[in-house]
């Protein structure tokens, strides 16, 4: 028999799941204190469902019907099967159902939460992500759609963007349906492969798409997605339909003219906008940014939108008899903050503590006195947390970023003076004990 | 055949999860802000690690022994078995031995983040909780474990807690090591049964537990766990020990003598206290609430610990030839925000909108202007969202709680004056739009 060996557990993360660091969690940290005060603004409310729902509650809306039964994280509980949520908004139905006697009508939320997808993990495509979903439940009015842009603008806006670096673009899945009558598009199946495909034209380009609106298509792996079936005349009808200029439809026309009211213009309406959700039932609208923005290779990539949203009168009345009209948007909150790295430096300083160096273990009471100082005054400081000779502290300085070490050994400590070296430039100088908070805030 | 029913979701929550409202969360972000202006000040980093873990990762750390296996949401990938993570302990100890070479030594890093418990759940008891922790990793130095406990009461204070309200208890895993050696408890299995059972006391008292330390327990339910046969000499003479006053341990020794170079006297040694994780290698700490909180029944209840924790030097070494000595502290975040609910009128204002009521769909656009003017003024407002009479719109602008109504008829646009009606007071007043949002402000 061979010896056993102890076997160690494996220090890698499952595909599709990243460590996150200091400096991009506190741009996302300023990107939603940024919607949190618009979110006030615009008069939202602040909820919050946990990550997991009856699978029965949210399964019936999975944005890839391709592969029905896939994309959720499912977990059997006694009797019933739980699901992690996929997205913010089935959550917020089975919540609007629950409590429909006590919610005001209309009811305005705003979410921020993780959302799951069990889906093929590849470069840039993770199975976790951060949402920020704003929704009106209850409301027909077309007038809350048009604030769902106009919010996302201000919020973008305040994060450092400019008109010319995103716009929201618009279009209804009524126009859709109305080219499918045209068309004579009567079987609900054939629309909604249209629909799916129509999804695409960013992704695969419009030959492609052809070919899901016609027989079908084989992908670079080999796997075969069934098509629509369409024949060559409305394929070609269909193809020039999506590329018109003139918004024929009245919610299209009515937000646009609801648009002007708000003195807001950076939008444009997008006939081969489709939205992948077969549960929008009018206006629909995406985010788009305008900036390069490049892949961790350093390559330019098509980054796609950054969230969008539509109409979906008929989500809530899956649950019963409700009458529940509603409209709401999905920001990607950690694509939204990949780009914004990218785009601006927003001057969100990572702020490294000085630190204290130890000279003599017994002497960790004047260390102590001198570091509650400085804390009393806010500044951000440690006495070197570990054990090593003064060269090893002094890597540790430098590999955390401190901005300035303060050395107190015997000799200061004789004449009530500290050594501040300022690790940016190298520079030393001697300072008295009560002046050092504010020539530390000087130099930070 | 019976006619066939459309077959309607569950509106229910799984048990042990629930829907967050406003003013928790509000509370919540009070919480955390002044937890990340604690953590800058004492140099801590920011980072987050995912939901998701290799099972393997962090399955030998599971906190209830009694049932291996149990206690985590585990699901099969290809291969391998993913686990959502259970505390943030087992994330990190992975995460430095992932990056060994690159983490600055020592390492002190906090993270905010959801953990799951797959248990049974009942009142107040749930299966997902936001956990708060900080952790120095690679350093032996106990000033570490004492700033733990300082920083966690700088946290409390800023939350509104005076002295009074929290105490921080410690002793040492070390300190228990050497009862059981003096006791001669030589079995690596007894003692591990004896340290759990010892961490029952707050919840089964003395007489309960001593049952634990001999033969075992039947519960209320009738299930039988195992004890750790000790004999009554035995479990006599550690009854005893645990009620001593004199921390005769050098790690504790050490501890208070930091504390005290800290001016830090909000502490307590408290011999029994054992803290259930298996992990510890030395100092342990727990900080217990002092005031009264009620259940939702509205009965005090005995609150147990917001959060507590302790050095394990030997966890990181579970994944290779690590020499990496840690200690840490975790905060469960809702438990401290309903106790905090309860304590302090905190005067988190839930900030509601003004409402715009509607008279008439078609002056839709003299009614932005004014809701423009205003949010351009930071106030929070919104043209009432949905359809409706006035009598409607008064009973939403009540139900939601808005301070105020903006009503804005044929008359008012005439005369260029607004109504403003008061809603706490039922005050109104005819005012110039011009002065609309110095007036709102006054209000609100």
């Amino acid at each position: 028999m061979a010896k056993e060996k102890k076997i160690k557990p494996s220090k890698d993360l499952p595909l599709g799941f990243i460590d996150r660091q200091e400096k991009e969690l506190l741009i996302r940290d300023f990107v939603i204190s940024n919607i949190k005060e618009v979110m006030i603004k615009y008069g939202f409310q602040y909820l919050e469902t946990p990550s997991f729902e009856y699978t029965e509650s949210i399964g019936k809306f999975l944005p890839d019907k391709d592969r029905p039964g896939e994309g959720v994280f499912s977990f059997k509980d006694e009797n019933k099967w739980l699901s992690l949520r996929y997205d913010l908004t089935a959550p917020l139905a089975r919540y609007v159902a629950k409590n429909y006697l006590e919610i005001p009508k209309p009811f305005k939320r705003y979410q921020l939460g993780t959302v799951w997808r069990n889906e093929k993990p590849g470069p840039g495509r993770y199975r976790e992500f951060l949402q920020f979903d704003a929704d009106y439940v209850g409301t027909k009015n077309l007038q809350a759609d048009a604030e769902l842009c106009i919010l996302i603008s201000e919020v973008l806006e305040k994060c450092g963007l400019t008109k010319n670096d995103y716009t929201v673009k618009i279009s209804s899945r009524n126009f859709t349906k109305e080219i499918f009558n045209e068309l004579k598009i009567n079987s609900s199946e054939q629309a909604s492969i249209a629909i799916r495909a129509l999804d695409k034209i960013d992704r695969l380009g419009w030959e492609e798409v052809k070919k899901l609106l016609g027989k079908g298509r084989k992908d670079k792996s080999g796997d075969f997605t069934k098509g629509a079936n369409l024949d060559q005349k409305q394929i070609d009808l269909l193809g020039e339909k999506i590329k018109t200029k003139n918004p024929e439809n009245e919610d299209i026309l009515e937000i646009i003219k609801i648009f002007e009211s708000y003195n807001f213009t950076n939008f444009k309406f997008d006939p081969s906008l489709i939205r992948g959700l077969e549960y929008y039932t009018g206006p629909i609208f995406e985010v788009n940014l305008n900036f390069d923005i490049k892949n961790l290779k350093g390559q330019t990539i098509q980054f796609g939108s950054i969230g969008g949203g539509g109409r979906y009168d008929n989500l809530v009345s899956n649950f019963g008899n409700f009458d529940c009209p509603a409209t709401g948007i999905s920001i990607g909150l950690d694509r939204l903050v990949f780009a914004l790295m990218q785009k601006k430096d927003f001057r969100i300083k990572v702020q490294r503590p000085v630190i204290i160096c130890v000279f003599d273990k017994n002497k960790l009471k004047e260390y102590i006195q001198i570091l509650s100082k400085l804390r009393d005054s806010n500044i951000s400081c440690e006495i070197y947390p570990g054990e090593g000779k003064l060269k090893k502290q002094m890597e540790y300085a430098n590999k955390i970023g401190a901005p300035a070490v303060i050395l107190y050994g015997d000799d200061e400590i004789k004449s009530g003076k500290v050594t501040l070296k300022n690790l940016d430039t190298g520079n030393e100088s001697s300072i008295q004990i009560e002046d050092l908070s504010n020539e530390i805030k000087k130099l930070i």
